[in-house]
């Protein structure tokens, strides 16, 4: 029932999660064709009350608890943990994001999964791992980015502003360890059940600090061999120019990246001042990089001239990699998205039309769909427990009675 | 010979790729065991000339060529492309990220590939993506984080400052869209491979715009549902409060996030200001998001008074989600990244002792390991020519002697 088209259909994952990281997992293995069963508590997993509201319901969760089946199930309850691992015998994979010791303190340990189910892969995703002096610290999103190396980086130099450094503006750390922790679960389900394969499940730690830190190219390696510490570069790249976000005349950012000389050179004719391709302030990357504050006033002096529309159009077809710093209301209009299927406009039967992201990665011949929106909390706590958990109508009803599943 | 441990183990790899995305993708494969093979110029991908250099040579490098067997070979010479298909043959998969059309023109169209090896997984990563409007766009990471919406959100808001909005430090959409590869190619292969599998290759399209975008929470439904552009909000969350970075008496910054209400009384309490807790504008998250800047201006006078190691000490000791935006000099000197091996050094025989980042996700019952750095270019060319492509020596000293092949 639960299972999609796609290369993962005849995959079973079972999630134990809430919040951002394992249900962004669990979403990207459900938009490829698994089935995802989603536990959560009989008031819901706390994100659906997160973000904007349309009649009471979070619109994030249309998209975040997309294509998978939701039980509602207080795990709380001693007569839980038999309706779970009935569940868990069905299934390939777990994935999950409590505190470390959380699960187990659910009766739910390693041990008694892989009792239930030997070869089942576990996909442990948590702030600081599952060991280390940090373990038990509480994190978010924030934290991961933070001590990743990553907000440390994303800011103005000091010279610049002494506001604090943003946001990413998601909580990336989150969504990047939900998608490792995707790959993570690939790769052992490959060697499991390959032909030839093992046989054998396997357990993932997922750290929020770990999936930053991984991103940082050679920030890492350059400090330990020279003592060099990566700094913050703003809007800029320091080793190439010109690159930034410059203001157009309706107020958005375009970005324009002319950095090699030929580049620059169009970029000086279409600017009208073919000149200061041949200035020896500008004629090399190298003065350009060392005069960018000058550069970069001529430049924004042209683009607050013209509206971003007209500055990304002309910049195309001179074929200067450019582009708006688009907001919602661009992506939702833009032409590309639409036409690969990034932006797509979904019926939710609880909620109307809404927009979803397109499936990541596209797969040519045998793509994802979105099957279903965010479901209702426990709408398929029935039909899973009868088919999957083998319950029958009258253990239903008991168990109902006894507040353990509802509805 | 390329093969390592993990539950990868198995698996080969070819990447025909340059600069991030594609190597990227290709390191996370080889992390978990896959054996890679990179195929580059005799001159070596230019990202080998990226960033700080020692000895002429690029530290990166030492990271993001790791595990990887390097084979140089000159795709433009007419006797190149035999040599491809013999390698293409024993390989599983195909990762690349040239500009859409290049890997045809080479003559290494899906067709021919599949001829060579037809359950080959391919999978191509391109800026805009293989089909789309935009599709012949120049683009780097830079783009795909703007369009994907991501530059717009990494911001402060109009009313704090008119500075353009900051990069987030690292190509991002680059090495996002590379998990995003890996992830494709693991389900791609678990379905073709597995027991009672379908034994056939698969394509994937990933464009970095996508990937970025997949990323974007409830961004799009939200428009798409209530027409709200999500707004850029700084250093803080638009929803809870305190939730911001704020400045140490050592000038580093300091992430606290006590935006619930045991939690500020608890911050409160340690900041000797218990009333604060009680206080009417600040004594639930509604109230404390409307007067934040009131509440930001009390915190930070607090945290300018302690250096950044006493405050996370302290907070922690409350219990208090908070960390340091660290630079890569805090992240090497971390016990807990130390402890969970993400941080490495490394001799590389090549450069002396670095470090490098760890291996994600871990494995726990059967980790991938760093088995040796960045190799020289061409370090691996006569090895896996001879054993994969069994070519002889003497074809080895006659492709050499033509400039196909070096060294």
């Amino acid at each position: 029932m639960g299972q999609g088209k796609g290369p993962l259909a005849g995959i079973r994952v079972l999630e134990i999660g809430h919040f951002v990281a394992a249900p962004f997992c669990t979403r990207l293995l459900a938009d490829l064709g698994a089935d995802v069963i989603k536990i959560e508590p009989p008031g819901g997993d706390p994100i659906r009350q997160w973000g904007k509201q349309l009649q009471g319901r979070s619109v994030w969760w249309s998209l975040h608890g997309r294509n998978k089946r939701s039980v509602a199930l207080n795990l709380k309850h001693r007569r839980a943990l038999d309706v779970v691992l009935r569940i868990v015998r069905e299934c390939d994979a777990l994935v999950e994001n409590f505190r470390p010791g959380h699960l187990e303190a659910l009766g739910l340990s390693e041990e008694a999964l892989r009792n239930a189910r030997a070869d089942l892969v576990i996909a442990r995703i948590s702030g600081f791992g599952q060991e280390g002096p940090y373990k038990d610290r509480a994190a978010f999103g924030v934290i991961g980015e933070a001590m990743g190396g990553l907000r440390f980086l994303t800011n103005h130099p000091p010279a610049v502003t002494n506001l604090p450094p943003p946001r990413v503006g998601v909580s990336l750390g989150d969504s990047l360890s939900g998608v490792y922790a995707a790959f993570g679960v690939m790769a052992a389900l490959w060697q499991r059940d390959r032909r030839g394969g093992d046989s054998r499940g396997r357990t993932l730690d997922v750290a929020l600090t770990d999936a930053v830190l991984s991103m940082t190219e050679g920030m890492l390696p350059e400090y330990g061999a020279l003592g060099v510490v990566k700094q913050p570069t703003g809007s800029r790249i320091s080793t190439a120019a010109p690159s930034n976000a410059y203001a157009s005349a309706d107020a958005k950012w375009v970005l324009i990246a002319a950095n090699s000389d030929p580049l620059f050179a169009r970029l000086a004719q279409l600017m009208s001042q073919p000149e200061l391709a041949s200035d020896r302030r500008f004629n090399n990357n190298k003065v350009r990089v060392e005069n960018v504050e000058e550069l970069d006033s001529i430049i924004a002096a042209w683009t607050s001239r013209l509206a971003a529309g007209q500055l990304v159009q002309v910049l195309t077809e001179h074929d200067i990699p450019c582009c708006q710093a688009y907001s919602a209301a661009e992506i939702a209009a833009d032409p590309h998205f639409r036409s690969r299927g990034m932006v797509t406009e979904v019926d939710d039967p609880l909620l109307g039309r809404v927009l979803h992201p397109g499936i990541v990665p596209h797969v040519c011949d045998d793509a994802g769909r979105i099957r279903w929106c965010g479901p209702d909390v426990g709408a398929h706590t029935s039909e899973v427990l009868a088919e999957i958990a083998c319950l029958s109508n009258t253990e239903l009803d008991d168990l109902r009675n006894e507040g353990v599943i509802s509805p």
